[in-house]
Formats: C-alpha cells, sequence, structure tokens
C-alpha cells in the first residue's frame, strides 16, 4: 500500500503538526528556504517514491510566495514520482476573484485552480471556499470541508443556544452558512441588507429580523479588514441586542483589521487556525478553534476511502 | 487587422516605454495595484478585443509577485478576447532551475513555462535565457533574442576591439556567448576553469588562454551576488591583464553583489536594462545599455511575420 506522508510548507507550519499529529505520523522532511535573488529553493529530504502526499499550505498573504512555494513543491513531488498529491488549502486566497464582476476581470480563482492541476495535484481539500462553485473550478475531486460545526462546538461550550440568541448573517450570501449555525445553535437567524460601493469599504445597514434582548453572533466566512463587521456590530447594538460576537473561519485581519476590532462593541472574536496569526494580529478578545484535528480525520477518511462529509454533516444529529 | 497593444506590468515600466516608442505607440491602459490583503488586483482600463498583446514582464525579484502578474493580466486578457498574448521577458526567473541538479529537485523554469502556457501566453519573446533549451520548455513559439550585439556596440564604441582586448568565459558553459562577443570585437578568447582542490577549500581560478597585456571584457549571462565574477576579475588581473571589465545581459545585483563590484578591481560594468534597478544598486562604474529598441524592433517583425534573427545576427557583417 503507498504510504500517507505529510508535508508543511511555510505558511502554517504549527497548523501542519496538528494535523500530522492528530493522524499520528511526522511532518515529511523538507526545506524551504530562498536563494539571495529571493527565488525559493525547495529540498525534500526522504524518498517519497509510491507515496501518498498530503501537502499543507494556506495561500494567505503573502499569497503570491504562498502560492509558489506550493506550485513548485508539487512539481519537485511529481518528479520525485510521489503516488498521489492532495493539496490541503486551509484557506483558498484569491476566492474572491471568482467572476468576472466588472468587464475585462480576471477570474484568478480559477487561474489558481488551474495552476494546482497543471502542476500535478491530483486532489484537493479546502475548508470553507469563499464561493462553494470554486469546486467546480477544478476538474480533479475537491473535498470542501465547512468549519460551522467547529465554531458551533465552541458556542455550545459557551452557551450560546436558543432563542436568547440570534445568528446574523451579514450578507444575504452568508445566509446558508448562518442557517447552518442557527441549526447547531437552535437559534434564530437575522440578516444585514446593506451594499457595498468599494472593496474594502462597506456602508449603511438594514436589519431584517429581531435582534432585540438578545446575543447576537455575526457568522462569516473571511474577516479581512473588518469593516463590514464592526459596522455590523454596530448596527446590530443601535437594535437592541445585549451583546455583539462575531464567528469566521479565516482570519485574513489585513490594514486596520485588529484595530477596528479592539476598538468595536464585539465582545469576542471566534476563528480557527486556517491562516496563521502573527503575534501583532493577536487580541485579547480573540477566540482560536483548531481545525487540524477536522482536516487529520478528514485526511484519515480520504486515504480509507471513507467519506468526509460524516465529519461536519451529522455531528450534532 | 488585428492591433497591435503594447501592455505593461510593474516590474520595468521603463523598459516598456522604451519598447512602445520604439515601435511608435502609447502604452496600454491598465493598472495592477494591490487589495488590503496583498493579493494583486488588475484593471485593463481600454477594450482589447480581437487585439494583438504584447505583455511587458521580467520576472525578476520580487519573482513571484512579478511571475503572478503577470499570469492574472495573461488570464484578464483571454477572457477580454485579446486576439493573441504574446509574453515579452526580457528576465526570466527561475531560469537555473532548468533540470534536477539533485535528487527530488523540482524543475522550476518549466513549471513557469507550463503557467504561462495554461494562462493563455501564445507566444514568448525572451531575451538571454540561461539555458537556451529552456525554448524547449515552451510548446508555443519562442523568440529568443540575444543582448551580446548590443555589448559589442558598446565596446566597439569604446574601442575595445583586436588582439589587445581578450573576451574571458567566467565557465565552461559560457564560452558560445564570449566567442560570440569575440567574434564581434575580433578578439581572442580566454576561459576560466574553476576546480575545488579538495572539499570544502575555496576554488581555484585557473585562466586557459592569454591574457597578459590585454584589456579583458569578462562576459555573463547575469550577475547575481557578483562572487564569481568578482573573483574571476582578480585571477585576470593577477594574471597580467591590463584592465578588466565586465559585461552582462542581466543585472540582478543581489546580497553583496554591488558592494563586491564597488570594491573590485573592476573598471566597468556593462549591462542591459532587462531588469530594473533601484537607486541604491546604482554604481559609478556602472553603463547600461538599453535592450528597447531591440525588443521594440522585434515585436514590429513579428507582426510584420518577418523573421527576427538578423536583428542580432547579421549586424556586423
Ligand atoms: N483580496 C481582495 N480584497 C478585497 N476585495 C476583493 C479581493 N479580491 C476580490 N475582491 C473584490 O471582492 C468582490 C467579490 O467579493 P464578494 O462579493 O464577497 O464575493 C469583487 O468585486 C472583487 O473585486
Ligand atoms: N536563484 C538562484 N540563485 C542561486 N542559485 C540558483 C538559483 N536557482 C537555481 N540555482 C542553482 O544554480 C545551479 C544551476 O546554475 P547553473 O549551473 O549556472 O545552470 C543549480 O544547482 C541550482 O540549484
Amino acid at each position: 500500500d503507498p504510504k500517507l506522508k505529510i508535508f508543511a510548507l511555510n505558511s502554517n507550519k504549527p497548523l501542519a503538526e496538528k494535523i500530522a499529529a492528530e493522524i499520528g505520523v511526522e511532518l515529511g522532511k523538507s526545506s524551504v528556504k530562498r536563494f539571495s535573488d529571493g527565488e525559493i529553493q525547495i529540498n525534500i529530504e526522504e524518498s517519497i517514491r509510491g507515496d501518498d502526499i498530503y501537502l499543507v499550505q494556506s495561500t494567505s498573504n503573502p499569497v503570491n510566495d504562498n502560492l509558489m512555494e506550493l506550485l513548485i513543491m508539487i512539481d519537485a513531488l511529481r518528479r520525485a514520482s510521489a503516488h498521489t498529491i492532495s493539496v490541503v488549502i486551509p484557506y483558498y486566497g484569491y476566492a474572491r476573484q471568482d467572476r468576472k464582476a466588472r468587464s475585462r476581470e480576471p477570474i484568478t480563482a480559477k487561474l489558481v485552480a488551474n495552476m494546482l492541476e497543471r502542476s500535478g495535484a491530483t486532489r484537493v481539500l479546502a475548508l470553507d471556499l469563499h464561493a462553494a462553485q470554486i469546486q467546480g473550478f477544478f476538474d480533479i475531486p475537491v473535498d470542501h470541508l465547512m468549519g460551522a460545526p467547529l465554531l458551533a462546538d465552541y458556542f455550545i461550550r459557551n452557551n450560546y443556544v436558543g432563542e436568547d440568541t440570534v445568528v446574523v448573517s451579514p450578507d444575504h450570501g452568508g445566509v446558508t452558512r448562518a442557517r447552518k449555525l442557527a441549526e447547531f445553535l437552535k437559534a434564530p437567524i437575522a440578516i444585514i441588507d446593506k451594499r457595498r460601493p468599494r472593496p474594502n469599504v462597506s456602508e449603511v445597514m438594514n436589519i431584517v429580523g429581531n435582534v432585540k434582548g438578545k446575543r447576537a453572533i455575526i457568522i462569516d466566512d473571511m474577516i479581512d479588514t473588518a469593516g463590514t463587521i464592526t459596522l455590523a456590530a454596530a448596527a446590530l447594538k443601535q437594535e437592541g441586542a445585549t451583546e455583539v460576537v462575531v464567528a469566521a473561519t479565516h482570519a485574513i485581519f489585513s490594514g486596520p483589521a485588529v484595530e477596528r476590532l479592539t476598538n468595536s462593541v464585539i465582545e469576542k472574536v471566534v476563528v480557527t487556525d486556517s491562516i496563521q496569526l502573527p503575534p501583532d494580529k493577536q487580541m485579547d478578545k480573540l477566540e482560536i478553534v483548531s481545525v487540524g484535528p477536522l482536516l487529520g480525520q478528514a485526511i484519515t477518511r480520504i486515504q480509507e476511502n471513507q467519506p468526509v462529509s460524516p465529519l461536519f454533516e451529522n455531528r450534532f444529529k
């Protein structure tokens, strides 16, 4: 039988360690360094001939460097005769560039999919893709995992359940995600109705649904500059929510995000470790839930040819 | 007839301007910026439907950012119905990763070729590729231009000709390039034979050929950290060369390069503008020859279905 091996690149080694620990293996030996002129130099320091490789890399900031590390490593693994190369991408960068919203725009999320396939990836494991349609950008199998049950775990442990809680979607696109979390928490939902004039800028918010006297959980797939979510939190407070917490799978935290979150009415920010946060992006109000066990269990199931969906679908039934 | 348009990305706008000026067109209107999280945002600000596009980008440092800019722009141009997309790559990054020199190495130069083709490039214009074999990494047409005649021009203008001059190849791989320049200058050649007597002992430079009493021109395709070339220059002086100058197409100048060149016995460093040098990499002894006219003329010839080789082959006959 082909041997399972986990390799980590540079974007999120701690998460890769957790995945390997869940499976009960050591990380494969490799090094990813830079030549003097900035070019990536990869060394795979053990034979991987005939092995089933799982390669862990989030294409978070610096997205282009992290993506090239991934592509070059796939190239090296393929040429070194790996049996399969599954790329585990906890955070899929460029996911918001998933359609031509304006004339002559690129569809970079599709370009990235093409690059991964062309370089030799044979399978993708992704987590909370910004749009589920990105699965269809690939012709190789994609296992699309969901972070909502893990976030739900956190809220159930902290007693955010029932009618006193309301799960809020910050936009119409996120209602399915909010509904999912609300089901886990047996809570009602509300929706924020807004429009965005420019990227990285947010605006006026209308709340559809009842939040008065309730503990509001805003859920989104990612927190980038935190503009939307902090405005939404303020609007919820104004409508009479007793407390506002936020939950998101991907903590991008770019630009003014940490400052905005720190200075906002938000009491807790619950995220996963899909993106490794540097020390200067930590906050007192931050709670980090690890997706390591989920990804580890998914890999084990894939290797055993079992479906991965029970990991996040039937969990609370 | 399809209209010729030149677009520049961010790595070398001044060179793109020179190319456009040579052809007698304005650069196409586009902007390449960053989102707050570092992702590349491209806007093509004019219709390019049915046009023949030449896209100028050197994949110099920061190589991964410059490469991704190029790939994303190609994606956008293809989706915007460009007729052809010719990528003009004055400096082709990752060219030294062109073979498996050790087990389990990637062949990144081939990966880059695959990415360019997969994204939609229909033709490549390159200049002094580190290995001519990289042409074969592509299935689309590659026009491979040579910088040697331009460098020769400089030396002829400055009277480095005949038997008082010697053209030196810094290694056995560069002899063809040295021979070419020597033919232009009607000068003899010499070769530096590097060998390491024992492991962990520094290399000994042995000079094959006569340099005594001559003005030596060391020619290479690129100057990266300038380690080899400054050692070679010292060896040539010791063997009695009256003067040492160096010539190279690509001025990478990474790490200690500028310091080494400044402090060396080298009297002039003649390079092209294939890579845009920041102000802190300028030196008094630096001479920059532009490849803008050569690339502009090559593009004009390609559009007219004329061969490009006369531009650099028959020039001095
Ligand atoms: N990295 C990014 N940061 C901010 N906005 C982005 C980014 N990538 C794409 N976009 C924009 O976000 C919009 C898509 O986001 P959404 O409507 O949430 O799917 C498009 O208009 C994109 O131009
Ligand atoms: N960016 C780089 N900087 C320095 N060395 C490199 C770089 N890329 C590849 N190499 C190494 O350079 C060697 C090939 O150079 P060459 O023998 O001149 O073709 C290989 O051993 C590579 O590992």
